[in-house]
């Protein structure tokens, strides 16, 4: 097993140098920048055993197993699918341990894992996850969606967890093979997708609340369907003035475990009420934060005309979404016009900024709310039609035709799926496989 | 398998009935009282199949099937036990489906669990849990502390998280009869006693996030030594402004996995900066909630020398905790002077209310701040000596002797421990097993 290692003597001899080199304190700018003292990696440890300074093993793809499934199940009818419940003939697993570090990658056949009762996972939501899409673009290829962007989330989550960061790009090289060789799952039908889901959880068998000192990483694969069964159309929220999703000094930002279960009964509680979604308000001025599991956009119209796209800032309560973040940067471009966006009107402009349900309802009111859209990996974009608020209904302006798609939903969902499907080239389309 | 249920006939026949009685009001009244449409239990569904209204059925200690472990484990020196790392030779598993309600009660042998990787505890946090102590008393009578409380904490808990609720009572009866065949593994030596986990997760294989149709609910048994291998001593803790555990609306109130995973970061980070634990503030008025995993008691002397007993009130954010609890109990009956206990003086107080730091800061400077202390099942009682408070050290008085304790706090233990181990005799102490 590969481990960087730097011996004791040599670090017993590079503090003495340094001992030396600090006093005058130029000098110990020039070590710095000579590089006599380079930062040890983050995960450097002292091995107990042997007493010196090691670097457990990142994730390598190199020494990836796979291990074909012998017995692959037929492909599912594509109308049949559910959501999340059907799943393909492989699976990636990644083990590690505080001792040794990233283990071996491997990819097996789909099936269920042996877990000590005592397992972290199980009793401290010691777990997070990721939702990418594969797409079969125009020309056959199989391509993933600016896949970087959740590697890049899934190590936030990881380090907020106390659980093992890793190389993104030796990730996503692992996900890649996984999935070319599932690629036959993806329907060949306009709208569906497969669905892929990395996790990662401590598997620790005590139960201590601590950072654990085993963990699993894996990914499966579900092929779905569209969002809309029907077609896209609006949806009806219901601003919870109950129910919180985060708050500041939480984990919010975070795509963590914890933050799914505590919303289940208060969706089943909107349900009954009619709505389809809760909009997750915060603090006594009901900041809009998030709807459902989606990020959300509110598009007004300002005095002079100008039509402002706004979105809730990344302050720690918001989850940094994928889809979000392809939304903002589309509309970056055009507002800058260094991107110019057919559809979307010249005085234009995107703004990150606090929006609170008495705002929302006086534009309601005066005719400045444009729409109101969630967007997130499942559905792109969704628009919204109603927002039941403190036992009132706000309504929200949809487009005229079925889908209901405002002036801005409509080109932001035709600018994001034209990439994914890739009419329209893009470098967020990373390719898996040529066919 | 036995079901209570009520044929479509009856019920269409109850229909017609009510719709000529409810005409005029007294006489819906009327029925009501005469008990012709008796409530369905809360849990009735429509089956799918036959049509017939049905109750699933609840956990029935009746059906129990006890596996007997062919290979006990050696027991371990208790000195080397280290907390939750150690299990005994049996569990207690009842596996539930909203289709079929709860199964049969099984006590095997103590081994892994096969999981999907779709499960949907290890994607979205559906895990809670409960801690209890099983302990052999001074007659060699093997005792649980008040377990009543934890079967309604537990029922609680998997309301909020839409997972299934049962008969505290039946889940109770299993319980003691696992702890009963496994009562050798409570080490006999003073302070050691049999930690148990009640444990309940949704084991759906499907990734939506919505009420799980599949749940295990398993216990598991672990023993311990004392909390404070040392003997008794106080802690320091870290009045954390940044790091927040709960918040209204929120999940803090509920003995839920999602509490406790994000809590280990906090917690690395106080402990670098030399404390033992976090103090969980709220609100810019810096409310104390609760400290690390357990549940704050300050005692303040008032002008005329009343000593006041507080703990911030059950309002959402605070766990309802069994220590808590009897804490509350206790000084209750000794304030209403019903129950008075020797070593608190006359003048006493209890009082759930809000305290904030700047309130614990202005008394330890006026010397009015008599103790503070942690209470929770692990330690039961844990004196403070100080808090880190905005860059600043305030000074907890603690008690003369090496265990710190205050006068409150060594009365409300030696209380406590002695209803734990039967030297007072109480119907707090539930015996499992008379030898």
């Amino acid at each position: 097993m590969a481990m960087a290692s730097i011996r004791p003597r040599a670090v017993r001899a590079l503090g003495t140098q340094l001992s030396r080199l600090v006093l005058p304190r130029y000098t110990f700018v020039a070590v710095r920048h000579y590089g006599v003292a380079p930062p040890l990696p983050a995960n450097t440890i002292l091995d107990p055993l042997t007493g010196e300074l090691t670097t457990p093993p990142d994730i390598q793809p190199s020494r990836l197993e796979i291990v074909k499934n012998e017995n692959p199940k037929s492909l599912p009818d594509p109308k049949s699918l559910v959501f999340g419940h059907t799943f393909t003939d492989h699976m990636l697993t990644i083990p590690w341990s505080s001792k040794s570090g990233w283990g071996q990658p491997k990819i097996q056949p789909y099936g269920p894992f042996s877990l000590q009762p005592s397992a972290t996972v199980l009793h401290y939501a010691q777990t997070l996850f990721e939702g990418m899409k594969a797409y079969r673009d125009q020309n056959g290829k199989v391509t993933l969606f600016r896949p970087d962007m959740n590697m890049k989330r899934m190590n936030t989550s990881a380090q907020r967890l106390a659980l093992p960061t890793f190389n993104g790009d030796a990730l996503l090289e692992l996900i890649k093979t996984l999935v070319k060789i599932d690629r036959h799952w993806i329907p060949q039908l306009p709208g569906y997708s497969l669905y892929v889901r990395p996790t990662m959880m401590g598997t620790q068998a005590a139960l201590g609340v601590s950072a654990p000192n085993e963990a699993l990483l894996f990914v499966i694969c579900s092929p779905v369907g569209p969002y809309y069964a029907g077609g896209f159309k609006p949806v009806a929220l219901h601003a919870s003035t109950e129910w919180v999703r985060a708050f500041p000094g939480g984990t919010g930002g975070f795509k963590l475990g914890a933050n799914y279960a505590p919303g289940v009964v208060p969706q089943l509680e909107v349900a009954k009420q009619g709505f389809a979604q809760n909009l997750w308000l915060h603090g006594p001025e009901h900041y809009l934060t998030e709807v459902g599991t989606m990020n959300l956009f509110v598009v007004f119209r300002k005095p002079d005309g100008t039509i402002e796209l706004t979105t809730p800032p990344l302050d720690g309560m918001i989850l940094p979404g994928v889809t979000r973040d392809s939304v903002v940067t589309l509309a970056r471009g055009h507002a800058s016009k260094s991107l110019p966006l057919t559809g979307l009107p010249e005085k234009f402009e995107i703004n990150e900024r606090a929006v609170t349900m008495p705002e929302v309802k006086a534009a309601a009111e005066n005719g400045s709310l444009v729409e109101m859209f969630g967007a997130g990996t499942a559905a792109i974009i969704c628009p919204v039609n109603k927002i039941g608020y403190l036992g009132e209904d706000v309504p929200v302006p949809t487009g005229d035709d079925d889908a209901g798609l405002g002036p801005v939903a409509r080109v932001m969902l035709n600018e994001i799926s034209g990439r994914q499907l890739g009419t329209i080239p893009s470098d967020w389309s990373v390719i898996v496989s040529e066919e």
